[in-house]
């Protein structure tokens, strides 16, 4: 039976955080993440604009996974539950399996000032897709503004906590407990 | 009777931000903004690090200015109430008189992408000062991330919302409509 066999941009992927995790983003150059990956450096560029963009590959993505959501969440739904709606959609959907390579990106991107700075506008795309929604179906300002932001935070704060956490609760249950955390805020 | 002189740090980030607006930020260099203030470059690299700093200047008072609106908020109030009342006694200092400044740092951030991302990471150590603020006052997590993402989502908002408007209403309105209408979402 065949080996299976990554693709390229899977492989430079893979490559690239190996290198970024033994000897740091900063001192890890492009020829390296190829060599590594068995590949030339202009194959890398067919796949990446630059090193960084590596650890943020298929995020034009977003706006369009967060459209689908909105289409499969009940038009009923009060913002509140239409953002708990989506974040466990989301959230129920393959992260278990990715926690290793999510844990180690993460350790990653925390150790950069300019990748912590990319991952906040990561952060920012997927506010303003959320919030996109929220004004499609009419929710007026500055709720939707808010909504968006407080989806964002929750999310940040499940996730930060998953990645953490050593119980073996799933992001679900994180993004569930963040959710109600929130209610008890707002509702003191 | 002498005319007000400023000194050479606010001459170079009245320079920058004019230049900025003129010629774009990549447009701009080192050099240029050191002419028009009628500095040399080495006193440009004195005070700032790059042109990109320029626009971040006094970022390192955020931490112990929210050290200090912790301390003088009371003890006993809930994180929601303390949050209010720390983001309407920020709003109400000084805001409204560099309105015109801060609008047009606003447009010059927003056009570029790597000012936008720094523009994130500044709201990233803000929201972690009112984090280490909960945390010092025993709110446990999750409660205290949510917290403070929650006290810059609101901030956020009621800045925007301040700059685009036309209205007249001040900061510290935008800051009270944007509480009133996140206990909205929440409580619906």
């Amino acid at each position: 039976m065949a080996r299976w066999r990554p693709d390229a941009r899977e492989r430079l992927e893979r490559a690239a955080l190996e290198l970024f995790v033994e000897q740091g983003f900063a001192g890890t150059t492009v020829p390296q993440i190829a060599a590594r990956a068995g590949l030339t450096t202009r194959t890398f560029f067919r796949h990446f604009a630059d090193k960084r963009e590596v650890l943020f590959a298929g995020e034009e993505e977003l706006p369009p996974l967060v459209a689908q959501l909105w289409a499969d969440t009940p038009a009923d739904l009060e913002p509140m539950a239409a953002i708990e709606h989506g974040l466990t959609t989301v959230a129920g959907t393959g992260f278990e399996d990715s926690v290793d390579y999510l844990r180690t990106r993460r350790s990653v991107v925390l150790a950069d000032d300019s990748l912590r700075e990319r991952e906040l506008r990561k952060r920012e795309i997927l506010s303003n897709a959320i919030h996109d929604g929220f004004v499609g179906r009419g929710v007026g300002e500055p709720t939707a503004a808010l909504a968006a932001g407080v989806a964002v935070t929750v999310l940040d704060v499940a996730l930060g906590r998953w990645l953490d956490g050593q119980d073996g609760r799933t992001l679900v249950e994180h993004v569930r407990e963040a959710v109600g955390a929130l209610g008890e805020l707002l509702g003191a």
